[in-house]
C-alpha cells in the first residue's frame, strides 16, 4: 500500500525529516513517501499560515489519486484542510492531531499536549474540542519556540520539551503527552526515554492509523459531507463588483 | 466609517446582490464596498471550495489593510477563513453565520437555519455548535438546490424556502429562522413577509454588527492567537524531499 | 432612534455613570437615556439582589413600549430579568454580559473576566456557560471589592483591576478582558491603555449592539418564548391557603 | 420538621391541591405548609410571570425563617427564584423541577417531560440543561393548555396527557416521564395507572428531598454563591438619573 | 423500610462503620442493614478492582430482593455496577457519588471532592460528569493514601482531609465539599467542625436520598434499559472457540 | 504479532464467527485468536450482563499477559470492562465500539449505529457521547431482535438491518453506519453492498487498530488510572458485617 505524507509547510528538511519518521514506524510492506508542496509558508503558526498552505497540498492529494495512493497523512498538528482533502481523496485521509488523540485516549484516561508557540495553543485546544476529547486533555503546553527553532536549536528545544513533559505529569496529572509538531517527531523515542512518560508522535500515529484503514479496506465517505467537490455548472463570471 | 464585504466565491452577480443587501442596511454614514476575488470557485459548497477560496480572500484583506479599511465581513454562510482574516486585519472582522446566530440568539430562544445543499448540513451544524450555540439551533434544513440556482431558478428556490421556513416554526419549534446562504439575502424581507416568521439574513446582521464594532472603537486583539501572521526568520529551502 | 439604558439597582451616581458611557459610544443620531428605578437594592450583589431588582426593571420596560422605546440596554453584568424583559419589549433587549461577551469571542479567541464580589463569579461564570462561550471564557476574576466601592475607593479599585487584568493576560491567557461589572464602565478606557490589553465594557458593547439591532430592523420574536405574557383569564382567587 | 411548599402563583385553589399532594407523600412526622403569595400573577408561564412571583415568594422565606422552617418547597415547574431563595434561607431550598428529575434519573435513563403551553418548552428545556441532564431528557413535551386550564378543564386536560405520556414511552423511548407543572401533581397517581409508565410529580418529589435533607442535617452553605445577600454599607440615592 | 447498604469491598472493619455512619442519619422507623461480599477485593481502587466486586454485590442485591429490601445504597464512591444493579432491583438503588453531588449541588453552586488515591481521580471526574454535574465541580483532589490507610493510620488520614478541604475553599473556590471514599464517612462530622466548610459524606446522603425514593413510591423503572435482565432463550454451546 | 479477541459472552459459535471476521481482515504476519470465557451470559444485553461476563474476561486477558498477548480486542459493543481490561494488559486493549466509532469519524462527518434491542440504545449513546462523538452521531437504531437471534434467524436480522441501515441514510443523514453488536460482524461486507452505504464492523475495525497500535510501539500508560490494580496490603478480614 502506497500512503502519501503530506508536510504541508514549505521547509523540506522537515519534511525529510517526517519521512524518517514515518519510514520507521511502517510496515515493512507500506510505502512511504513523503512529500510538501512549493510556495507555502515555511512553517505553519497560525490560521493564515494553514489557509495559505491548504491549497496547494490539496494539488499533492488530487495527483496523489492519480498516482493510486491508498491513504494520505497530513502532517501538521493543526491538521490544515482535512475535511477539504477528504472530499478529494477516495481513500482514507488522516490528521496528526487526530492520530496521536486517538491513541493517547486509547492509551490513558488523561494526556496533555505540548507544542511550539502559545499562539498556537487555542488553535489546538478547539481542535481537540472539536474532536470530542476535550475533557481527557489536562493542558496544551507551548515550549514558546518558533516551528523552524526545532532545528536550528535542537539542545534547547528537547531541553523545554523534556521540562514541560515533566509538568504535564507531575502538575497536570497527564498520563501521556502527545507532541505538537510534526517536526518533533524524531525527538519522540528520546523524550520518552529520558522522562518515562508515555509520548505520542501524531506521524507515527497517522501512518499507523493509515495502515490500519486501508488494510481494512475503508474508504471515505462520498454518500454525504465528505462527497467529491461539486462541479460548477454553466459558465460563470468571476468579476469584481 | 469603510466596510469591506467580499464575497469568497467568483460569482459576481452573486457579489452584486450582497453589495444591495449590505448597502440597503448600512446607516448613512457607512461606506460598503463589495467585492469578490478571481479564480475562487463560482459557489463555495463544501469544505474543499472553502480552502480554494480563503487565499485570494486574504489578499483581498492584506490590500483592504493598506487601504484603510475599517471592519470586513466575509459573506459566506461557512464562515470560511474567519480566523485566519482576523489574523491579517487590524479592525473585526464578521462572518455572516457567526452575526446571524448572535442575532437570532438575542431575539428568539430557539432558530432554525435553511441552507441550500444537504452536504453542507453538517458543515453548519458544526459551526454553530463551535459558536455555542447548538443548543438553541433546533435543525439545519436545506433547500437542496445549488448556490447558483438561487440565481437561476429563484421561484422554485422561494417556494422551497418558504416551505422549509414554515417547517422550521410548525416542526422544530424554531422562532425565528436564519437564512444559511450568502445568495439568499435578497430574499429576507419577501420570506419574513410571506411567512411571519422573523427571517434573519447574515449579510444585514454582519454588516450591522461591523458598524457597531467600529463605532466602538473595538479592534482584533493582537496579543494572541489572532496577531499578525509570523514573518519566518532565515532563508527557508522549499524543495519536495 | 431612542435606547433605554436600564441600571437596575437604585444607585443614582452609578446610573450617570453608565449614562456617560454609553452615551460616549453611541452614534450622533442615537437618543440614549439611562433610568434607575426606585426602591431596588443599591448595588446587584447576588442572585437575591437580582430577583428584588428586576420587577421593577420590568415596569420602566412597560412605560419605555409605551414611550417609542426602540431598544433596551440591561446594565448589569448579571443580565438581570433579560429573558422577562424580552417577553415585554417589541424591540430588542440587549444585556451588558451577553454583548460584552459577543464582541469579546469576535476580537480574541480566548477571553477572561473581572468582576467585583468572589460571590458574582460562579453567577457569572454559568451565564457564559449559558451564553455559549464557557470554553472561549479562560476565568472569571473577582477584585473582592463590592459594587459600590467601585465609586468609594476608586484608586484602589483601578489598582486591583489593573493587577487582575494583567494576571489575566499573563496567567490565563486571556486576549481580551472583559469588565464584569456595569459600575466599571469609567475606568475602560484607562485599563486598556494601561495595560495594553483590549478591555471590553459591556455597556458601550450592548449600546453599539442595539443600535445595530435597531438599524437593521431586528425585534423580539413573539412566535414562541418570547411572546407578551398571556394575559389570565377569569377571575382568579388569591388568597393564601 | 417543618417544610413549607411555596406556590409562586396567587391561584390558592392551585394551593390547596398541591397542599394536598404534598401531604399524602410526607412522613407522618413531617409538618407540611402549603402558601402562595399575594399579587403575583394567577399562573406562571414564562419568563415575566416568574420574575412577577419572586420576590413575594422570597418574602415568604424571609418570613418562613423567622418561624423556624427547616426547609422549602418552590412548587412551580420553572423553578423560579431558587437561586434567590437559597441566599435566604438557612435551610435546604428545592425546586420541584430539581427534584423531579433528580428522581427520574435514578429510576430511569431517558425520561420525558410533560408541560402546559408550548412556550415553556425552551425555558424547562434549559433549566433541565443547567442541572446537567438534558442528555438524559428525551423530549419536553406540551399538551398546550393553560396552567389554569388543568383546573377548568380537568376531563380534556387528561386525556391530553395521557396521550403525551404514551407518546413520550413510543416515540421518544422515555422509560419515565415527569409532570412538568405543579397544577398537574394531583393527577400523578391516575397516568401511571392508565398508561403503565412510571411518572413523577415534582410536588411529591421535592417533599420527600426535603425530608431527607433535613433529616440529614444538611443546610444551605453560606461560604460562597448562596451566602446571604449583602447588606449595601453607608447612605445610597435612589432617584431617577 | 428496610435499606440494604452494600460495601463492594470485602472489608468488614468498613462495613460496620459505613453501618454505623448509615443508622445514625437513618429516621426511626428505617431498617438499615449493611453488609459486605466475600472474596471481592479488600478496597475498590481502580476499574479493575471494580469489575471483581460487582457479581458478588449483584448476587447481594438479588438475594435482597427475595428478602423484601425497599432500596439499596451501593457504598462506594465509585458508584460500581449501579446500573447493573438496577437491572435487577425492583426498588430505587442509589449510589453514593450520585446521592453526594445531588446534595452538593442543592446546597451549594460550586463543590471538590476529596477521595484517597490520585489514581481514582479520572474515574470521579469522568462520573461526576456523565452525572452532568461536572460544570459544578471545582476539583477532585486525592490525599495520596489507600482506601484501607484511613483505618490504619486515622491521623494521618484526618490531617490531610482538612487540609485538602482547606484547599478546596481557599484555592478551587468550593463551597461545600464531598468526601470521595465510603470509608470517610466516620469522620465527616470532625472535618465540617474543624474546617468550617459543610462537608458531605456520600454514605448518609445516599441513605436519605433512598429513605425519600422509598417513602414517595418510586422504583426502577422496568420500561427500557433498567429492565430486568433477558432470560437467554434455548440452549446456549460454552466452549472456548 | 499476537492478538486475542475475546467475546465475553459464552456462546462459541459467535465466538467462532468473529474470529472469522478478524482473520480475514488481519495482516498475514498477524496471528488473530479468539476466545470466550465459560459461565458468562449467552449474549450481553444490558448493564447486568455485562458486569457478570467481565471478571472471567479479566482472567483472559491475565493469562495473555502470561501467554505473550501484544494487544486485547473487547468484541462485545458496550465495550464491557474497557478500562479495567487496560489495568490488567500491558498492552494495548481496544473496545469495538471505540474503534467503530474511530473509524466512522475519520470516513464520515455523520454516522448512525444500528444495534439489536432497544434497551442497549442508552447503553450506547451514553458510551458514545464518553468517547466524545455524541454529536456526530445521528441516531442509535435498533433491530429489536435479541443477539442470539442473528445466528438463528440470520434473514430477518439482514433484512431489518438493511431497512435500517437506508433509513439511516436517507432519514438521519447518515454518512457511514456502524453495526452495534458483534455478533454481526459476518453482516458487515454483505449490508454494505446492498445498501450502498460504508457500513463499520467493530470487530475489523480494532484487530486493524489494534495491529497499529502494536505496530507503532505504543503500550497502556502505567503512570495513572491504568496503572496496574494494587495488590493490597496486610491482612483483610472479609466477613460479612
Amino acid at each position: 500500500m502506497k500512503i502519501l505524507v503530506i508536510n504541508p509547510n514549505s521547509t523540506a528538511s522537515m519534511t525529510a525529516q517526517i519521512d524518517a519518521s514515518a519510514r520507521r514506524c511502517a510496515f515493512a510492506t507500506t510505502q512511504i513517501e513523503a512529500v510538501n508542496p512549493y510556495g507555502t509558508p515555511a512553517s505553519i503558526e497560525g490560521h493564515a499560515d494553514e489557509a495559505l498552505a491548504v491549497p496547494a497540498m490539496l494539488d499533492l492529494i488530487r495527483d496523489g489519486e492519480a498516482r493510486g495512493i491508498d491513504a494520505y497523512v497530513i502532517a501538521c498538528f493543526d491538521d490544515p484542510g482535512l475535511a477539504a482533502a477528504r472530499e478529494i481523496a477516495r481513500g482514507p485521509v488522516i490528521g496528526i492531531c487526530q492520530a496521536a488523540v486517538q491513541v493517547a485516549t486509547t492509551i490513558a484516561t488523561r494526556f496533555s499536549i505540548v507544542t511550539t508557540l502559545p499562539r498556537s495553543v487555542p488553535i489546538i485546544e478547539d481542535l481537540v474540542e472539536a474532536y470530542g476529547v476535550g475533557h481527557r486533555c489536562r493542558n496544551v503546553r507551548a515550549v514558546d519556540m518558533p516551528v523552524l527553532a526545532l532545528e536550528s536549536d535542537p539542545i534547547t528545544a528537547e531541553a523545554r520539551l523534556v521540562r514541560e513533559i515533566e509538568a504535564a505529569r507531575d502538575i497536570d496529572g497527564a498520563e501521556a503527552v502527545v507532541l505538537g509538531c510534526a517536526g518533533m517527531s524524531d525527538l519522540c523515542e528520546r523524550l520518552q526515554f529520558r522522562t518515562g512518560v508515555p509520548v505520542i508522535d501524531g506521524v507515527s500515529a497517522a501512518v499507523k492509523l493509515a495502515e490500519g484503514l486501508v488494510g481494512g479496506g475503508y474508504a471515505t465517505s462520498k454518500i454525504g459531507a465528505y462527497d467529491y467537490p461539486r462541479v460548477k455548472s454553466g459558465p460563470v463570471l468571476a468579476e469584481t463588483a
